[in-house]
């Protein structure tokens, strides 16, 4: 189960030395067709990368036949020169990959770039296309797991899923632990699929899947410049699923992946789910989790096993939701300890001990509802983002 | 320098056992006029705590002779009781204080009120109210000092001021050390004024001031359900100054307060000032340094003393600001570490071991500028907000 369960794709992870820690840092995921479908969903932070600018643009061509992927080095912030190297990298592996691959015969327009670490320094250009090469070597139908492996910064473990189609599937693998962001969550995402889709229907599926997975990961509120989602289809199952088919799968593989990474959220020592019903619409409802997944008092209060009810309303207050504050109930793992903007049940009978929180919060204002993930801020939180450049 | 500084206020500060540490918590201010003019500011939480509501009522009435504060309990998400809990302190105060002073002879919408503490929890009328009693038996010209000390929560040092103007002066006292907020910084404050001045005039100073000021300070990003700041005038110089000059003492006031709010931020090691210069206008620029304020991956860097502009500009890439991400300068205590949107100065000379840091970022947009001034992200805070409910 990686982005090398469907068929048609190859993959391989190998270390390059970009990494001052040692092990994978080069990724390639190779498209071998019959297709080169892709749609691609980036970070809306304007501060960009310079290989999300470059696979922009890529993707706008409509047709994607390799991705190569780094660690050890985000080439966010480093001018046209840094620009430069992204396209160095994609015209390397374009023309390394034409080399011992004649038949797929691709151009640099065609090699998606993605990129994760530190921002603000140059790659090193001189081990990371030597990298490439040796990645190409390494190509395999077996290389998904090498692949996520390889792209992991401070992940504690590669994450790899897969939905299964009838008669197509959909792999995929993502890292990031630290810069999951309001606009979009993860760093880096690759998702694959063997299934027959159009250029309109892939980027519907990846849209509809990312907006319910991906956007509702908030992690630390911090919203990175590298941020990319890409879905490549290469068509070798031969089946063409409807768009709705495709569109679970895709969900599906994204809600896994997105799971994997708030379990795995930097010094987390909780998986919280912000359950808020009862809205006037799916926006507000957004809108109200996301403000208390980002409140540092609530989350440190989870960090120290305290159902402060209060601080959860007090997050509530600041949005711009429909809501009257004297008719919200608030539960924490099944105990209503607010209703109607007041205590409720006793506190004390809450039990926070385990890893997994919800809260459910009740606007009683509509029918509406949605999930935002988010984690505790814990001491290791700020040790691991405080002692390390990251 | 307290809130009795200026003619015509007395103050006291007691202990009437609503704090479990013990310790002051009922604190009184009394103007003693001739006139008794007042401004406020409230927390623009949609949750707002009973004293808030109640004392927004009392402010537009416009005359109030006296504000009594409590820490050890917030009195907020209390529902209607909650509520008629702040009408009998208010009520309470009024008869009390009409008996010993008859030439007073208030009503209770002439008692604002204000409380600090846990969200959530009714207040211990029975010892508030003699509390109150106590309190007004000790009330002094010199009480200033004692009742800054009555009003502080997880504060370390009381916070008191004064600004002088010709032949008047303004006093305040503040408290708030955790819920800093976006919208209003500090939980509660009280400036008093023996200036001659109109409600208008008090008004717009007021606002003028803490648009400026505590609007300015973002600790945690977390707005209270609290917060208030009064601007009361006794006119007992006789003076009249201009709108100006009073707008001017009272931002003095106000700043100097709030300085000292950001320095006693729980668990800080740093504060911090962020100078945003270069932008179109002065919204852009306060948005564009609350966006740094809040981002905890840049907050932790502070607390690790690393110069890690690659967060700081992430940051400012999430905001609406005008400004292209190739001309953004950063620096940092002096050092620009980055220069149109990449790597320039060393970023090892950055001296970050002191507890003052000042990050200047220029957007090359405009000429308007904004500092906001905030702390960093320590294991302290993690711990003063996980271990203790507040």
């Amino acid at each position: 189960m990686s982005v090398t369960t469907p068929r048609g794709f190859r993959a391989a992870g190998v270390a390059a030395g970009l990494k001052a820690s040692g092990g994978a840092d080069v990724a390639l995921v190779v498209n071998d067709g019959p297709d080169a479908g892709v749609a691609g969903v980036f970070t809306t932070n304007r501060v960009k990368a310079a290989p999300v600018r470059w696979s922009q643009q890529v993707v706008q061509g409509g047709v994607v036949r390799a991705v190569v992927l780094n660690s050890g080095g985000a080439n966010a912030c480093t001018g046209p020169a840094g620009f430069q190297d992204t396209h160095a990298t994609a015209e390397h592996t374009a023309s390394a990959l034409s080399a011992v691959s004649p038949r797929l015969l691709l151009g640099a327009g065609e090699v998606a770039v993605c990129s994760t670490g530190l921002i603000g320094e140059r790659l090193p250009m001189p081990k990371l296309l030597p990298g490439v090469r040796t990645a190409i070597r390494g190509l395999s139908r077996d290389g998904g797991p090498a692949a996520a492996e390889a792209i992991m910064t401070t992940d504690t473990r590669p994450k790899n899923t897969v939905a299964r189609g009838s008669g197509w599937t959909v792999g995929g693998m993502a890292k990031g632990a630290g810069m999951l962001a309001p606009g979009m969550a993860t760093m880096l995402c690759v998702l694959t699929t063997d299934a027959v889709a159009g250029p309109a229907v892939l980027d519907e599926a990846l849209r509809a899947a990312t907006r319910v997975t991906f956007d509702r990961v908030d992690s630390d509120g911090c919203m990175s410049t590298n941020d990319t989602v890409l879905l490549l289809s290469s068509g070798a199952s031969g089946i063409e699923p409807t768009p709705a088919e495709l569109a679970a799968a895709v969900t599906a593989a994204c809600h896994d992946l997105a799971q994997q990474l708030i379990a795995d959220a930097e010094g987390a020592t909780k998986q919280v789910a912000i359950d808020v019903v009862g809205a006037a619409d799916e926006d507000d409802a957004a809108e109200v989790g996301r403000s208390v997944a980002r409140n540092n008092l609530v989350k440190t209060a989870l960090f120290g096993n305290d159902p402060n009810w209060g601080r959860i309303l007090a997050a509530v207050g600041t949005t711009a939701a429909a809501f009257e504050p004297d008719e919200v109930d608030v539960a924490v793992n099944g105990v209503w300890v607010c209703r109607g903007g007041a205590a409720a049940e006793d506190r004390s009978t809450v039990d926070l001990t385990g890893r997994d929180v919800t809260i459910r919060i009740d606007l009683h204002a509509g029918t509406s509802a949605a999930t935002i993930w988010t984690n505790d801020l814990s001491h290791a939180y700020v040790h691991e983002n405080s002692a390390y450049s990251t």
